[in-house]
């Protein structure tokens, strides 16, 4: 199985596609080619939360502002999955979720077609081959040259004060959530009450529909944090935050 | 063969994708993740037009603004096909077109990881259970409860006065036609002429390029409901029209 | 292998997948389903650049403005790939890309089922019979008339004048880079310099990153073209050009 996941929108994972399947007969699914836009901090964080439903697979990932420059190119093993990716700290993220057994690799290539989509000319052959040969290939193989020097990304901490937790929006996501970096935790014993968000009072409860249409809440999210959320409306307009935005929630 | 509907967007389906995939082989097929957000009634509608061009199948759909609430997790029986998602009508539009043999179960579930994410916590895995042992285990197993009890939706019928029809706008489409519930058949014999829609003069026409760019029409869709059009434009804008509009038609 | 393309957005392209999934189990492979919208020589130029990453497949694309008038159904043999479409000059750009031995068919049909969907009722089970029966029936049935008459989709030309090239945007893709008609190694020897474009001064580089966040560049992109790019910003809005526009590069 191999997976794709970019922000190319529409329609160059198309020639990711081709180039993978002119090398292998992979099952091929596609995760999302509409992550957020150049963002691999926003990209890192949603490809942490999806590649753990997965079974083992290659996992092609591309979110790419540096292609063309000497950005590195960088397959991770992790457990029995592989990530294939820019060395920019997009795959890390997912990768320390999906296993604590973690080898990087540095890939030599040849020069590509372009200097402007290595999706197609590099990733995209590349993930096939490993898909093809099996992971094996990343130890025996001399153009790979196991690293510990890599880039990555990570998320801020929420920190505590006098009953308080400050914490940040990570992401937004479709439907508007804003999804911050508070572990869901923090609201234990208080679902069913109200807390104080940014200095006013909102519900905290277990589901979306606990509130009228249109009013605001607090919950736990599918990742496990504090979402500030509207009930069939957007978070991120009802508590005027977005991605970076400082979030204080006040437990009494 | 498996396939997936949801109002999801971007990237929460993959993660339907990784939970089914990680309990079976399923062919999955994408049906859309556009459907129209949070909008029990339109998503019902689209879903009626596309199942039953699929073969047998095992259909999961998701638009489930009550998540996490007391609402009931649906699996229907309709003819060869399995259809499985939320108990709040989204399903019997299509499962109706399917089949007139439908039998309804609900399922039983242990809590899930989530409280929002009920596509990835319940349905994903259900539906890949039933793809896995078949629909058999429908009636053999005790977590799935034969019911006549379910949640429907219905759509507005429209009625005639005078040789004029009044109907609805259900919902508007990707290229901006405006889909009504007036069957088709009412233009019979009109195509060709000018009909009164609204209280304006316009043609009746079987296709879009039969008027110039730019001009309204009437046409009969793909759907065999009339439809409210723009060559190369949007009907939406062009009539002034939008889901729930009423649309009287008046034919000489 | 089946690949799908399309202007349809959602949920029509399920449709075709279930027409065809009906008929065959061929191998699908979602090419897109965004193309420009009703924009033939746009959605030519897309599939221009991407069948071609495609191992031997038939491919079915339908941008079809024309639908149910007279415009003829078109089967084109390339080499060892299949196209199936609409007769309006979509699939040519493609085709000659793919191979310089194409053979071109014109298919009888059976009056469909809708006047407004041949996706679904007409060109989804044409491409799954020649998958499912080969591209031999091409010569060998009667519904199937060789032709030399069918329509096509030129792109424009650039021309050069005292070391000026004139040229025109063609497309602006999803990154909002504006690819123009004029190749790319009209900037052989002047990448690194700053060339003018329209009358500015911008730098030519090899890479987005090669310049400041926001700031312009002129690069060849993996079409092999000239195009108006922003560092992780939008090319058309920085250049302030769109599709059909004109561009003048001045070389010193």
């Amino acid at each position: 199985m191999l997976t794709l996941a970019s922000d190319f929108g529409s329609p160059y994972p198309a020639a990711m596609k081709g180039a993978i399947l002119s090398r292998t007969d992979a099952q091929l699914v596609d995760v999302t080619h509409d992550l957020p836009r150049q963002d691999v901090r926003a990209a890192a964080f949603w490809l942490r939360e999806v590649f753990p439903t997965f079974p083992p697979a290659v996992h092609l990932a591309v979110v790419d502002p540096g292609v063309g420059t000497d950005r590195a190119v960088l397959a991770l093993k992790a457990g029995d999955h592989v990530l294939v990716g820019p060395d920019n700290g997009l795959l890390l993220p997912a990768a320390r979720r999906l296993s604590d057994d973690i080898s990087a690799y540095h890939v030599a290539f040849d020069e590509p077609a372009s200097t402007t989509f290595h999706g197609r000319d590099v990733f995209a052959p590349l993930a096939a081959e490993i898909h093809e040969r099996g992971a094996e290939i990343l130890a025996a193989d001399d153009r790979f040259t196991h690293t510990h020097e890599y880039e990555t990304v990570t998320f801020p901490e929420p920190d505590s004060l006098d009953g308080a937790v400050r914490g940040d929006v990570l992401v937004v996501d479709g439907f508007g959530n804003a999804i911050t970096n508070v572990p869901g935790t923090v609201l234990d014993g208080h679902v069913g009450t109200e807390v104080i968000v940014n200095g006013e009072s909102v519900p905290a409860r277990r589901t979306y529909a606990a509130v009228e249409h249109g009013q605001r809440l607090v919950t736990v999210g599918s990742h496990d944090n504090v979402e500030l959320a509207v009930n069939r409306g957007r978070g991120e307009d009802g508590f005027g935050v977005g991605p970076g935005d400082r979030v204080v929630l006040e437990l009494s």
